[in-house]
């Protein structure tokens, strides 16, 4: 029930981690950099099965929070992503038995990696979002009404803030955002601690092992010189939404998150054809020639059509030849409390969930 | 060393501490009424002699933050103002011994005494301004570099922030004031625990008795129809810069600040000229025919010309018949360290401190 990470895993694991991100939660690169420097060190990481958690047992849930854009200029480390885990503690009074990611996409499927190198503490296998999204109350936890205080954050001076009491998920969320903006749109948390119970019950589970299983097929498909983003599909139950070429950008960062709106001209099949893409730091809906096709929580993917690397929020680019595919969400997002938290109107769009998995909610 | 503050105390208390606001610190009106109301249904709070405050003693230091202008719109009351000491004793799992307040200047004079109200504890005859300013790193404890951590602020919803490091005082105050203004502009606080040795050390001595003396100044006079701005400047070796009528007035509440500037055109023997006034929530520099001619931190307090109250930066409008008084600030706000943190400097001006009381340093 407790595994060591092995050091093969790690790119996997950062590949797959930054196609769940649905364009955001961070490139996990310099994560992934930060690791594998670790493990050439000798360090090496556990990986626990949820459901070896005792139902008492607390569990750290970490995250780097804060816009991608800053998030590629000021380097994350080890010693910082673990310092609002300390603070914590320190708030509790209590030792964490483990630390998990509350998101699997992007950057922060490997912060618990980092903190765990640091504490020694394993890393469950699991999360709370199944993808990345941008704001606190967008989470398992959250929709399954769970506490959403005491939360830590930390920033690289030497401020430190224990939110220890939010009247509301989305005030624990305009509270510590603005914190977060505040000390330069960065910082590392350590959100409401979870026991072992509230884990197995509601967590994301195994999310940790499902990115590296995408990341895997990834990176096996382009070394065969397969089509990775067709490996991709098969083995996810993917949809291929879209192929073409990035045709216009407009992105701003503003109130801790990167926003903005891509266009994609139709290549192949989809000549003739546009693709529009909104996002808040991941992509939140798809317009195809002016209708909506496909929404959040479904997990847009927009990636390299050669190398079936992720391109996120932040890096997408005109003329980069994309595919667009659509990876099924969770369950627990799915559910009518679910898409109030995460749907489509939770963005502020006036149209309710659309998926090309079927029939919508 | 430790006296009742009677009931015909409280008037006078509000009076004197909206002068020394120097037109912040928000008026003490609302909270006079709390406090009235309190002692109509027999409540009584103690005031307690700095100097008998033991070396280890434990006193919180609390008040009222944000936009004044808010202040007038959204109420204060007791027990809202005792919630953060609650969280700072919670969160230090210690008792505090008395409470005073960070300012003596405005709303935050009486803060104390609705503390004192709800928690049973005395008040301290003390302040750290002498006065009121608008920012954290503004008071003789910041001056004698005393740590600015750990501070709880709390809203009137169910929010509670426990700042439990900061890397300065101005990181304190940024980090502080963006919560502040995300719940409201208005939250109430508990600053930085002091001890009783270093409430003694540093800080503005029996200014609760000084806030007193001046309101009883101003309103005996009023009482026997003598001129209360006279009054005043006998009493506390004040100066009388201008007399005139509110001729102008811009004001923005901005970043959890009123901030602006007040044209008064001369009347009397100050025909022909006209003072501009320029306010943080506080007056903060006044400039005669375009001369600057005095300077925080002396006490630019500007008042009715007949009855001697007190006007606001918030409250000040056109055609009011004003008399600008200069009174001298404490000492230890002086001193080449304290003028780095409240001479003009301190508020974005390229000019050094100027008073009317002789030379400047």
């Amino acid at each position: 029930m407790l595994r060591e990470i092995e050091r093969d895993e790690l790119e996997p694991l950062a590949t797959g981690a930054w196609i769940l991100g649905a364009g955001g939660g961070g490139s996990p690169y310099l994560s992934y950099l930060n690791m594998r420097n670790l493990y050439e060190g000798g360090t090496r990481v556990k990986l626990m099965d949820p459901m070896a958690l005792g139902d008492d047992d607390l569990v750290a849930v970490v995250s780097n929070m804060g816009a991608p854009l800053v998030g590629q200029e000021r380097l994350s480390d080890p010693a910082f992503a673990a310092k609002p885990l300390r603070a914590m503690e320190e708030y509790l009074q209590k030792k964490f038995r483990a630390v998990m990611s509350v998101e699997i996409g992007g950057g922060n499927a490997l912060q618990p990696l980092q903190v765990a190198a640091v504490t020694g503490l394993p890393v469950v296998d699991a999360d709370s979002m199944g993808r990345a999204f941008p704001e606190a109350q967008m989470t398992s936890f959250a929709i399954a009404d769970l506490p959403m205080f005491p939360l830590t954050l930390s920033d690289i001076r030497d401020n430190e803030v224990v939110v220890t009491r939010a009247a509301s998920w989305k005030w624990m969320e305009r509270i510590s955002r603005k914190v977060c903006t505040e000390v330069g749109s960065i910082a590392a948390t350590c959100k409401a601690p979870r026991t072992g119970r509230e884990v197995k019950e509601h967590g994301v589970l195994y999310t940790t092992t499902k990115a590296i299983r995408i990341g895997r097929v990834v990176r096996e498909a382009r070394r065969r010189h397969d089509d990775p983003v067709a490996a991709l599909i098969e083995a996810e139950s993917g949809v291929l939404l879209f192929r073409g070429k990035v045709q216009d950008i407009s992105r701003r960062t503003t109130e801790g998150f990167l926003r903005g709106r891509a266009r994609i001209e139709g290549l192949d099949g989809d000549r003739g054809s546009a693709l529009d893409l909104e996002f808040q730091n991941e992509f939140a809906a798809a317009w195809r020639d002016g209708e909506v096709v496909v929404t959040t929580p479904d997990i847009i993917c927009v990636m390299d059509s050669v190398s079936g690397e992720a391109i996120g929020t932040e890096s997408i680019r005109y003329g980069q030849r994309v595919s667009v595919v659509v990876l099924p969400a969770p369950d627990v997002l799915l559910s009518p409390k679910g898409l109030q938290h995460v749907g489509p109107r939770a963005f502020g769009y006036d149209f309710d969930y659309r998926t090309v998995f079927g029939a919508a909610a």
